[in-house]
């Protein structure tokens, strides 16, 4: 894959961007993102409760998880990596910008999320910790009565990120009392040309309502040389997970970004979806390969670190 | 023409802006703008749809145009412009620098655009990029509730792009609840004395409703030295689009800023078009010439470069 | 007139505070303002109209008068000088800090205007400039639930034009939705009185309904060393409007700020109306001599400059 | 009187602040306050009226009073001090730094005032001026829906303020639409708390309605290391209001600030009040003698300097 | 007990980061805080009326309780330490960030709490006025319309106090008129696993509503390495308290936060309490012992200081 280095990324860091490029998409520009960042976004909702594997509970979960198996970054905010990453040191970060509650119905007040550290804070713990950063993650919601703030925001950050060569990913989700149809796939499309035109590397948006070749093809179009990353849609049954997914990247999409659907398994479980996510995002396995991953029937080269 | 570099501009940018002024107006004092900028505005609604050329939906379109055409000058927000210009060298770009959603409408709440980038993160970006960035550009919203933000943002940026010898283009729109008739003359010629007072160094506007010569003169004489554009009207009949640009230009506008009417064709209707504008802009072509160059009957000397 | 400098204005500013009280004054610390401000607070409207002379459809012709009478700073914004002052460099300059629209109805929102430029900037422009930059102006709105935004601007801007000699000349009308009489001499006393505790130089405020010598003296008495300057009143009639300015300078107030009742005159009758308005502010002439300067049947002695 | 110095004051400033709080109490911890700083709370409402001398309308009335007397500080507006204070160099003073109109009323918002100046101005005007500044003031409106701005301000200036050994004095009202009860002890209690929470040196609260010796404690204990001023009550009669202080000052209260009942009356009375006063506050005077001080029918030593 | 330094704690400050945790938690790794912010939040009804020692009116008791008791920190507000600490230097200091007042019904506007210092000036605090500042706390409301503010603040306020090796302990409640339930275990669990996000060291929350081990259990892990603090629960009965206590310390919570039940006593009753609170927190008392101390029937070594 050619890789496209912005033009906001200097000279002096290009290598750094390509380094980081290279780690967090393995060399095959897709990104296979597991998120933890859910923590502020669902509280506890996510990580405990029916159906949920107990290990969940604790969020060193996640970083066994991140440390186990084949993932290309592992997102989350900066205080839960700065508190918990001493033994997962084989797993790169991705730093989750800005997060907030669902305390708060969109009824009330349209969405706004600030970021909770600034670029230099981040350029800064990378190198006091000696973690591999390759990226940052900012939260958008366009249509919010908010979107002004959140747009500057982003804007200033993703250049400053690049300065440093950093990744700069996008979550954009269409949210506020005027959006009523958030997955209608014209509209996901115009988040993806907000991510172009802000200059993302990557986007995360949500899955169209019945999904078609060219609706997917039209938003992926409409990113330009970000590259877009669907949710993983409803289902939490692993085959039809896997084989959404498989649609996805089919369609041009340049990875994943799955939270729940790892996590919410118990440590060998989850280890065995993130894998089986990452053959597919990664290492382009077919659907059977991966669900054989998944099911733990097919060994996948791993890396292990004792921790 | 004279040019009239502003005041704020400090003698040792004295150099800069005139060569951003006569690279952008191609020595003529006339800004032909291909405007690439509304895929936050619009999202994806002037890319993609009935009517639209499927090239469209792809940002690099965009920039193909803006390379194989005679334009002044492409503007985009820097995201876009870092992830898609490599290629695209040959183009003078302008950096707009805010931009928001049509998601939220006015009756909700008044219009409020946040620049996303500083001026010396675009002076730093012209410097690593080494990309010819001629200006800026800045959308502004008297009659809002929020219009005391804007225009202190504004007034700062240009004369902060003054002093790096940057061009400042405003787009003024009177919008908002209180904002009855936002193609009035009267108020349009209010909307190009604010840029007037800004200091702006071309402003756009909308076209007034039953445009009158009178009343074009009354907008022009208000704007002072600064530059007016006026919008393309409704029309999107290629000679009915070129007559009134022509009346425009006569009338003593300063340039065009055209986007939907260049782009939504596809790769050779659109140079075509693009350079028919060019031609009526900054050839002093007549009518039926412009016609024929937006036909391709005519050919007309080009700068090709290859991507 | 003894001039009583600031004790903010530094040592090493204070010959520059008294070099521009001079000029802007004559040295007579009586400030004859001549206001062409009014292109964003009135939009076109003050421009352009029935009995509105073409001429003044052009920011030029403000520039004109200024350069061609007797007056003694100009007031603009920064931008309009910045794009127009070429060729007016025998002209007093005070940078109008910020402006509004009259848009938005106070019965929407409270008027916030805020300041288009920095101290810094004002200072660095008149140094590239080398325009005779004498002071700074910035309208508060008291009664405004926006207040407290402006009386802040106003005291640190103030505090800043002090530091590099820079007059400072307030603009304060009482206005929002619980002013019911703004132009009561109490309240007026009251407005003056705020001028004070903030050390502005000059304020500008309405003139009372019903004015007495005594309410005028409190208003004057009110505002300290600061010095009082009345609006015009209502009347556009040249011996009446003149008559009302001789009343106010007669019971102390330091000067004028005049816009309309001069520029919307054509240049010749602009300039009279300029030069019998200076006579009486600055030259002490009585009412007759001031009319017939007003209609061209006196010469006075006037700075020509080629443009 | 053993002063304890706040450990906010850093060493270099130890002996700043000892010498402004020796100068500010005359030695005697008990601060003599002054004030002259409500012509942007109250117009000229104060200044000018029924039973008002016509000497007050003039602000420099303020400053004679103040320069004549035997006060500790004169509290006003640093632009107000700025302009008049030129022959008034005996005085200390005290820099009010916010201030708000009291022409919104709080039925259609909360209270809100912002700090006109910052210290690093505060200290840079004491340097050139060369006037005797002692300290700083701000009033703060707990209760208000914009306490936490005013909280911020206060406890960030309060910081700012003892790095360079000035005095911080707080004015705290219980203001705001869910305030009912405005001079209830207890609350009045609280607010002396907020202050020794912020570290101020002396807070000016409201007299409790019903005071009782009990309750003064109260408050005055609530306060901690912070000296407690009560406002003067509602009485204008003057061995009321000099009973009433003295009442304070019995029951602990470090100090007075008082403005309306000096400087409405004509310049020898008010001088003679302000002395009454003093003699109370710093003096030890009884009740009789500083009421014959009051009437000028005692001789107070007294400074004079010529103006 | 093998500490956890924060990753964000940089090579030349995490000496100071071992040394302030070791002070704070007695090198258990608990956390004994003895709370004395109250006084902006409850004004003056924690410290005055109905079974309140009279002792507890005037802040210096406090102080006292600190100083002669085994406290692990005393948490207040940098002013109140300020101004009161000379005295009690052996005691390990936090300084408490935020405050709001309770006057403001949740009704009438959500929470909202803004920080009164910088991490700078405590650091400067701590540097000029050699006290053991060995933290910084901060409240945080999610479920506010303004949480995204605090969020913002306290995720930047934790990375600073972490660059000066300072302990972060946050105090989050769910409150806003959004909030049913701010007792609720699972949103109990959801508020420390948005501790655990931002990296604060210690998180004080509520006390679940018909607590058990599990749902405690649950609370503990989703905070991660963050240390969970419960408030007292409704109970001022000696031995309940300390019962409820002993039984969030089997659970797991590393430490308590007490105020009123320590400080509305006595002095010689409040140092008593203090340390049982302190023997059950981090000298593993058994309850019955922890009550003898509670009641002055059992010695326990205890630094005494004069002042």
């Amino acid at each position: 894959m050619k890789i496209n280095i912005p033009l906001t990324v200097p000279n002096q860091a290009r290598s750094n961007y390509l380094h980081n490029f290279k780690r967090a998409t393995k060399g095959t520009g897709r990104l296979m993102l597991f998120a933890g960042d859910q923590k502020i976004e669902h509280l506890n909702n996510d990580f405990c409760g029916a159906g949920i594997a107990t290990d969940d509970n604790h969020p060193e979960h996640l970083f066994r998880i991140a440390s186990r198996s084949q993932i290309g970054v592992f997102a989350a905010q900066m205080g839960l990596i700065a508190n918990h990453a001493h033994n997962y040191r084989n797993v790169n970060y991705l730093i989750k910008l800005n997060s907030k509650t669902d305390l708060l119905p969109t009824a009330s007040k349209d969405p706004l999320s600030t970021a909770l550290n600034t670029i230099e804070q981040v350029v800064a713990f990378k190198k006091n910790s000696r973690l591999s950063i390759v990226g940052v993650g900012y939260t958008l919601y366009p249509g919010s009565a908010f979107e002004d703030q959140m747009l500057a925001e982003a804007g200033r950050l993703i250049y400053d990120a690049h300065q440093h060569g950093l990744l700069a990913v996008l979550w954009i989700y269409l949210r506020g009392q005027a959006i009523k149809k958030p997955k209608d796939a014209q509209l996901l499309a115009g988040a993806a040309g907000i991510a172009a035109s802000l200059g993302a590397d990557f986007v995360k948006i949500n899955y169209p309502d019945s999904p078609t070749k060219d609706k997917l093809q039209a938003i992926i179009n409409a990113a330009g040389n970000t590259g877009v990353i669907f949710s993983g849609g409803e289902s939490t049954e692993v085959k039809k997970f896997l084989k959404t997914l498989q649609d996805q990247i089919k369609a041009g999409a340049r990875g994943n970004a799955t939270g729940r659907n790892i996590h919410q398994k118990n440590l060998s479980e989850a280890i065995n979806m993130a894998n089986a996510i990452s053959s597919l995002v990664t290492a382009d396995s077919d659907l059977e390969q991966a669900h054989r991953i998944a099911l733990g029937k097919e060994p996948i080269k791993t890396n292990f670190f004792s921790f």
